[in-house]
């Protein structure tokens, strides 16, 4: 028997550590359904504590490896964890829902505290930011202390997404020359650390020290180089010093600003996306309610009036109605 | 050498006969570009004199060439049509633009009159309505009798394109069962004309049967029943009595009103998304320009105000502004 619980009820039980209840949550978040902006109001007030990392690469580097011993690292250390894998290879179809996609991670199966969950990427306009950086209030609301992005392709829109993360990892390997070409031009230069992984393959120590060169001839005056960090993650190699890292390169975001500068962009970008969606629902019930709309439309078909100007004066007829459900509320 | 053209200019030489105006209008139209409002207003004036025809069913059953056929019968009687064909796996893809995608049409590769266009389909919130509907508009405009909204696959949001034509033509054929079953749920209700074709095929008498039993019983009571048309499209069999079905159909429309219904359904739609379009480039403009938006953010990111009830305060400044520009239109 299921019974439909009030957001507020299930904020409460997420509060309350239900795994359930956050499921169901980051479920009605990545819908974008219409209790959303009643959810994001009680959660918001819990959020802010937890550490949101992107990781984005080529495909092939070994990003999921490195990002499942990181996890586990975490975990042992007793950091509670949680991966939103940013998958575009489930859209999102409208109103159906996407189920939780537990990857086969080798080690993390059997840990409880790693909350993995796949976001489907929306397409151009679907506000795949808005959507990634909510589910990560959500599951700083519940209480994860480390939020690991990760981005399954390396498509534009999802490297976009990994940018808002407080740091940014950047994962390639050897044997990839073509992808590293590509990447050069600009996933690279995002990277606040830069993970050389399969740091045991021919051509590894080739590619470091040109790496190396890169990066530096890409960091502006006065900007930070980022660190490049070699893993050979399958073996569990160079991840205790990749969160060194990214301890490190935390401190010095802090200090220099960086960090506040970034989670302001997300705040931008989330009270956009509140306004847009309120202004979109006034539009739907204006424009399947109101007479006046009815009226609007019967002038255009009966008389032939234009359509575009009758959509302006239309719109002067929805501001006033927008700004009297403004003063109501 | 290219010069851009501005969007007057495209629709003069687009009225003066321009094939590649054309083109060029309906790729701006599909991208949503800021000049569409401009275009629109422009094209207007000139459409309203095209029959739109949607044609769906299951892929398989020959849709493209009956689609086909009856272009080349309606063109060799001197009638000017073109073809948009909704094409799914044309994804839309933020600013780039989809090319014209030129279909091996047998017959119809050597016809200069019958316009073919693919658009793609831009996934749940992407507006495919209204992209098909205003680029059968500047296809009206360019001086077109007949518009054919085709879909190359039958997913939801196709259906709905089509049904907002003038009218809709269901394509099926014989030994496609599961497919026929999953279509009398949805598709087959929402056609003024079944083709069944292929109808040289086993099975085709005793489908016809069953289909005209569903056909009545699917009915409702005053409704016209659709009416079934067998084709050998291959063969060209049957295209003439589907016209003048069509022509039998359009009379019938225009006469209890249900043409005028769909057509102002259309408008409705249209109205709804130069609202929509005009709000959210205010939206865009005050949230990358505004001093009172910057401001706000760093309320929240300084004071950690929530962002929930700062988008509220933002929206009434927003409302403001919005008030400011039109008045100052």
């Amino acid at each position: 028997m299921k019974t439909k619980q009030s957001s507020a009820d299930l904020v409460r039980d997420m509060l309350n550590g239900s795994v359930r209840a956050t499921a169901r949550l980051i479920t009605l978040v990545e819908a974008n359904d219409s209790s959303v902006p009643e959810i994001m109001k009680q959660v918001y007030p819990h959020s802010g504590k937890a550490y949101v990392i992107g990781f984005t690469g080529a495909p092939g580097a070994g990003k999921s490896t490195v990002v499942g011993k990181l996890a586990r690292l975490l975990d042992q250390s007793g950091k509670k964890v949680a991966i939103i894998a940013i998958d575009p290879s489930s859209p999102f179809t409208g109103g159906a829902l996407l189920g939780d996609r537990i990857r086969m991670m080798e080690d993390l199966g059997t840990k409880q505290n790693v909350f993995i969950r796949s976001l489907g990427s929306r397409g151009e306009m679907g506000g795949l930011s808005e959507a990634t950086y909510r589910v990560a209030n959500v599951l700083d609301a519940f209480g994860k202390d480390y939020i690991f992005v990760e981005t399954v392709g390396a498509g534009q829109a999802e490297i976009e997404v990994t940018k808002l993360a407080d740091s940014v990892v950047v994962v390639l390997s050897p044997g990839m020359g073509d992808e590293i070409q590509a990447m050069k031009a600009g996933t690279m230069e995002i990277g606040d650390i830069v993970v050389l992984n399969k740091a045991d393959q021919a051509g590894a120590d080739m590619l470091a020290s040109s790496l190396k060169v890169a990066l530096h001839w890409a960091t502006k005056n006065g900007e930070r180089e980022p660190v490049l960090v070699k893993t050979i993650a399958v073996q569990q190699k160079g991840i205790e010093e990749l969160w060194k890292e990214l301890e490190v390169y935390r401190d010095y975001s802090i200090e220099n600003g960086q960090l506040k500068q970034r989670r302001e962009k997300r705040i931008r970008i989330e009270i956009c996306k509140i306004m847009e969606d309120k202004i979109m629902r006034y539009l739907d019930k204006f424009t399947s309610d109101s007479k006046e709309f009815d009226q609007g439309i019967k002038e255009v078909s009966i008389d032939n009036k234009n359509p575009s100007q009758q959509a302006e004066v239309l719109l002067e007829t929805f501001l006033s109605y927008l700004k009297q459900q403004e003063n109501l509320k």
